[in-house]
């Protein structure tokens, strides 16, 4: 391709609404156009790139036996009351009616769409396992659309559906799916992990997310040093405490905290570390109005583990100000678990604390040294609380450490919520109708590409890495105008290495060498070859690799040969 | 691909709601699943066939030179109010609100977007001229959609926009684009025809409409039987007719005429020819309130044309009953141009017609033997009829006839309307603001696929042209289940075709020969072998070419041959 007739639209400034990195360098470069708040065109030079992460997931799901198919954009709203989500959805779900008053939406997703397309179509278990994926547009309506692509409106998805007998060959296809994810993730040649996920509001079994990893994840995750253990910081679980409580060693008493609420200021006032200080939070219970939850007070409650346990409320919510005066007698920043006559809930972590500060349910008033068994009942140790860093790994083997990841993936064994509810059933071998379970796998396609740049970049611009860059490998010829030489020999390598399959970015525009190489620099393209009248006196062209930090003098006669080897590395 | 791992699902009976051929075959081949009214999902089969035109598409467009970009679906208001067309576009826009209560519609083109991304990023002269264009799912709410994806709501379209700083630089961009339209409507092995369009309410200079020809095509098309003259019925111009009116020869009389309104009626009541009979019409003038149009019966008038006259009212529209009664005296069955106080227009072919009948302005009356000069004033003939068959070229070689076609394609030269009213403009060389001049050329993407159907078929099903057909040929082994020879021979002819790098339909299924047969005709795979042991026992298989009557036995040696043979014819 020749710069000449290729839109190059690079902007100098970073444009002072973008966030972070990949949104700004996304702009800067002139991949993206904005068109209104989330929705973005894809120009040419972000075209390309989005078009290599779409090749590399259909040959992938290609090979794992998925069949693709394209769904509609809108949805009428029959479909979704039968699955029951059209109310559920919620103001995610941009909604409309057509010029005959009838419903519609723009699909955010398809489980109803793909769900109604089998049981239309598939008639046999002989047809079965089925599993069908799209390339497709979707959209949410985001409140705060931001971050570019990274969390945009209308995006591009890929999304598959996979159609079983049983949950046997449910797994199995799950699993072929799987090794697919890590096939195009391996590809992309990003770095990524795999994680156990909380499957949440969507239900079903196994479930799985693709974090590509990089410091601006929205997402932790937690990794044990010393196995295979992953999962998001809201599903990994805590390894039992074993541990005997430390022993008590002060004496419990009553301490004025005047105007200390929060468990920072209590230990701050206290002089004590926060390590040392028991936060008690009600929260609505199930039979009883409130619950106590106690925790140590660095660590963070998990609503999703706290609102499966027995006694909580689902949906989980928080005691209100009446309610815990009701309960605890005095305000939120004082409650304490001695004397407080609710159900208990302590995380392990907590049951390990000794000589520790606490509310004494009186406002203004705390406890410290107070320790269990001594001072108040000891009860079983719940796991309620999200990982943090150094906790022991929950297989056994190692500690946890945190990073920040961006979903990229998602797979779930979905079971039969969805055909159950739209009677999508099928014959078996003995000629009985069964409802059919599904599977369900997607990959935010144009996220990917964001997350890419997030975690390659430098202050130049993007480092792509070589299987998602829009070119292999940038021509800069110097006086390009005025040398007849250097155009000859630009041209040539030009046909020699779009010959050899390469995408070549010929940059042939009338500008300075500096603006050129910004340019190239800025856009990423993983090699540059320059070509000046200097270098080939002496039959040389000047290579550079982007990623490193000083060009080499190669034979003009290598050229071709360096860049095709590079890019078999 | 082997069947079993792909979704057939074919059906015996016609649906009912289908009115057209293609919709039919589409439905009972399985290439598409409705969800709604005009809506449908590409199931695997019809989108291996849609993926084929796109490529045709794409690959031509890159040869012309346009750089391919993905424009989003969702379309703000604000874009549509500046180039005018928010209010105007009708309720074929589907318009919806966002959670903000903003306005946005789903696309049915780009150029408004395309026009507000040219003007962000585009700067000098030097990017331009610059063509854009993209593949992408568009939607138009019809009042009635019908015929499959013929007349679909949502459809996926090729749109592509040129920008120039004046209009030779548009007009060379036009001219490749015609040639690349040429070059895909060639490669997709339909016939097709160009011809001169009306660009009607776009607006602009030079239009040209790309029709598939079958006798299911909503469009007629008017072609010289001597020279490369094709024309839109609505736009093709009639020749001037030069001779004398032809001589009088009857008395001027007035006939009662009771109960006849119709021109058909009043022929047949006084026994002449349709062609003898006057039709006298009167529309809105600009003026005056109402203008008289004379036309010879058989003819039909072009409401295009007839608004393109200065005395006539744009938008055009017929005189109401009250209108007629106040200019004619009489009902719109009665009216003739005999003493009417109205400005009047006669067609070229009314003024050549002798001794006619028409209106007498009295209801219940007409007027018979008629001729011009003598009992009414000769005037300038025009233009105001659609041609027929038989009708002079306008071009002055050869006659008209009359074809129906399915518009597939259509180019414009749109100039400055989006540009001028968007302030889209660009630096010319000299430094002055200029404001660019479009074009912009569309292909109905899947319409294509059915308009291939309309032309290719037969009563076993579709007969796919090669380069469209979803796959290249068909294995389809006679017994496979039993016999091990038939499974061995079908699986290595599988895999050297598959290696030969054909599209191959390797039908592994356990049916019936009868219904494998069937379904390969009905899904219209242009070349079938056959692999039964009989025929292996003599070293043969069973050749059939999907459009020849009778199949042949060929050696099994040279199969792969014969079918890479046919398809590099």
């Amino acid at each position: 391709m020749r710069s000449s007739n290729f839109l190059l639209s690079t902007l100098k400034e970073t444009p002072a609404d973008a966030e972070i990195v990949s949104h700004q360098l996304m702009l800067r470069a002139g991949m993206i156009s904005k068109l209104a708040a989330g929705i973005y065109t894809w120009m040419p030079l972000g075209l390309r790139v989005l078009r290599k992460v779409e090749k590399i997931v259909r040959e992938e799901m290609d090979a794992a036996g998925a069949q693709e198919v394209l769904m509609p954009a809108t949805q009428p709203a029959e479909l979704w009351e039968e699955s029951g989500r059209w109310g559920k959805f919620g103001p995610l779900l941009l909604s409309f009616t057509d010029r005959h008053d009838r419903s519609f939406c723009f699909g955010p997703t398809h489980e109803e769409v793909i769900t109604d397309m089998v049981r239309r179509n598939v008639r046999s278990y002989r047809q079965l396992p089925a599993s069908f994926y799209q390339i497709q547009t979707k959209f949410r309506d985001e409140t705060r659309p931001r971050f570019g692509v990274m969390r945009a409106r209308e995006f591009l998805m890929k999304d598959a559906y996979s159609f079983h007998l049983d949950d046997e060959s449910l797994a199995a296809t799950y699993e072929r799916m799987r090794q697919a994810y890590c096939a195009i993730f391996d590809r992309t040649g990003l770095t990524y992990r795999m994680v156990e996920a909380d499957s949440g509001a969507i239900g079903g079994a196994a479930s799985h997310e693709f974090h590509v990893l990089a410091d601006s994840g929205e997402d932790a995750i937690a990794y044990s040093d010393a196995s295979d253990y992953a999962a998001n910081v809201e599903k990994a679980t805590t390894q039992l405490v074993t541990a005997e409580p430390a022993v008590a060693t002060e004496a419990m008493q009553r301490v004025a905290t005047p105007g200390q609420h929060s468990v920072e200021e209590v230990a701050k006032f206290l002089k004590l570390p926060l390590q040392q200080v028991l936060k008690t939070l009600l929260v609505k219970g199930t039979d009883t109005p409130v619950v106590a939850i106690l925790l140590r007070a660095d660590h963070e409650l998990n609503e999703v583990k706290v609102e499966k346990l027995e006694q909580v409320a689902s949906p989980f919510e928080f005691a209100n100000d009446a309610e815990i005066k009701a309960a605890a007698g005095c305000g939120a920043g004082s409650i304490g678990p001695l004397g407080l006559d609710v159900p208990i809930v302590a995380d392990h972590a907590a049951l390990a604390m000794a000589n520790f500060a606490c509310g004494a349910n009186s406002d203004g008033e705390h406890l410290s040294g107070v320790n269990w068994s001594r001072d108040l009942p000891l009860v079983n140790g719940q796991d309620v609380r999200n990982v943090v860093a150094g906790d022991p790994s929950p297989d056994g083997e190692g500690i946890l450490s945190i990073v920040r990841g961006i979903e990229v993936g998602h797979i779930f064994q979905l079971g039969d919520t969805y055909s159950r509810a739209m009677n999508a059933t099928c014959l078996d071998e003995n000629g009985k109708d069964r409802v059919l379970t599904m599977g369900c796998y997607g990959i935010g396609v144009s996220r990917v590409v964001a997350a890419a740049i997030e975690q390659h970049w430098d202050d130049r611009g993007i480092l792509w890495p070589q299987a998602l860059a829009p070119f292999d490998v940038a021509i800069v010829p110097i006086n390009l105008q005025r040398s007849e030489q250097v155009r000859e020999v630009a041209e040539k390598l030009y046909a020699e290495l779009t010959a050899a399959g390469l995408d070549v970015l010929f940059d042939d525009r009338k500008e300075r060498p500096g603006v050129m190489f910004a340019d190239m620099d800025l856009i990423g393209i993983p090699q540059r070859l320059v070509i000046g009248e200097r270098g080939l006196a002496e039959g040389n062209v000047e290579y550079k690799l982007r990623s490193a930090d000083q060009s080499e003098d190669i034979a003009l006669a290598e050229a071709v040969a360096k860049v095709t080897e590079q890019l078999s590395k």
